[in-house]
């Protein structure tokens, strides 16, 4: 179940009507996708100030019946309430025949690898929050990754079947979520800085700053695993997308996370991550 | 699924932390009772403000915890976000090995019940709203009945034993929910005003206003249901608590709900159920 708020994880600035039923979909399908699931039934609440006009509600659910119908989704029930702030609150069910992935089962001398290119999402925010022009392609591409992003339901099936057993989705960025996988499995990880997978488009619009956006942006919906290093070249040859080893998960220490730049050199990690208070 | 949002639904003068834990998943549960089935999980989402006392979420979650001992809910998840106002969304599962009760089965000619009495709860908000006084037994009966309401699981369980196979609850108040049923299942209805269910400590605080508070008063959350009228003996002799009949559905007419008075008189029925918006 997921919820997101208006003028806390989004505004009527950054994302449309029917962009924002598609993304408040996109990261309870992510969800699921993260524990190698398929999604099945969801039920939709939807919190609206009076004033609300019924074509924005049409198109909040053109946008989530848009992701629903790609996904095999099926809404069989929901709410509507009166509310000053919008909000919406999703229920997702899922299936899987195997044991879902989980964050408890991390082991130390595991690599920790993700899929796609991280950052987007965060260059796409910035590029609306900030009123900035930049070419074309890299302007698509990054509102793309902001307002529609792409759960990897079939990545996460992938790996299940390659026998791994731990994931999760990065929603609040790849520095924060491998330090709740690291906690939840009682492990540190180190990130390799220049491992970590940018696109080329995020790279020309954030010269100065696409490594922040990628290790501390959220919202990507990409995967993060840990697995044997031997099965990484099993899961890329099977998988639809680039999967990047960006770390390795060693013993624990003082540290969750420790952030390795060039020559092995120690970084110091930001706590840009979201929170929730 | 059911949302409940601060200033709507309730006020922190309405109900305290513990009671609102409490009432939001008996509402919930209620749903499903109103389907003859079981509640199972639940999911649980908090919106609350930042500066949200520890203590007060400890109360809300004891609340919620007592009601679902009660009733064999399990947690299996939720999320926690950040809101001005306060909401609680609650996604709740239940089962049953008979087909659900509906709204859509009811038959012209099936008397029209209910279990219990109704209107307390909104004699209840009333005396919290207006600071009114009254003997310490209507207090403790109509608090109880607005902040700590019990679904009707045991009564579902045995409508669907009983063969009935149309019921909902009472949650926005008799004659707003009666011409829900009628509208989903094409008939119209007769409510016979003097045999309408009414507590006798309700009667005593409002001796004026008790029948406006058992006809449009919400949240009583006690079932109303439709049946051949030979079945309801046989409930009558099951169910652990008052059934009365209260009208009966005829074919559809202009009005969805025709209230009966004394002498078979025709009396307006007033729009005072609850509104979402």
């Amino acid at each position: 179940t997921d919820t997101v708020v208006e003028g806390i994880h989004f505004t009527s600035e950054s994302i449309g009507w029917h962009n924002l039923g598609w993304k408040v979909l996109a990261s309870n399908i992510s969800d699921i996708a993260s524990m190698g699931a398929l999604p099945s039934y969801a039920v939709v609440t939807l919190g609206l100030p009076p004033h609300t006009k019924i074509n924005d509600i049409t198109d909040l659910y053109k946008g989530m019946l848009s992701i629903a119908n790609q996904y095999h989704v099926s809404f069989i029930g929901g709410d509507m309430v009166r509310s000053d702030q919008i909000f919406t609150s999703i229920t997702l069910t899922g299936t899987t025949t195997k044991d879902p992935l989980l964050r408890t089962t991390a082991n130390v001398g595991d690599v920790v690898a993700v899929t796609g290119y991280l950052g987007g999402s965060a260059g796409g925010l910035q590029l609306i929050q900030q009123s900035m022009k930049t070419n074309k392609a890299s302007q698509d591409y990054l509102l793309a990754c902001h307002q529609m992003p792409t759960p990897q339901v079939k990545s996460g099936r992938i790996l299940v079947e390659c026998n791994i057993r731990t994931a999760m989705d990065i929603s609040d960025g790849l520095a924060d979520d491998l330090s709740k996988l690291c906690l939840a499995s009682n492990v540190s990880a180190k990130i390799f800085l220049n491992e970590v997978p940018v696109h080329s488009l995020l790279k020309k619009s954030f010269p100065e700053t696409y490594n922040e956006l990628a290790l501390y942006g959220g919202e990507d919906y990409e995967l993060l695993f840990t697995a044997r290093s031997d099965l990484i070249s099993s899961i890329e040859t099977k998988i639809n997308c680039p999967v990047t080893v960006v770390g390795e998960l060693i013993n624990k220490t003082e540290k969750r996370i420790l952030l390795i730049g060039a020559n092995d050199q120690e970084l110091e990690i930001s706590s840009m991550g979201w929170t929730h208070f």
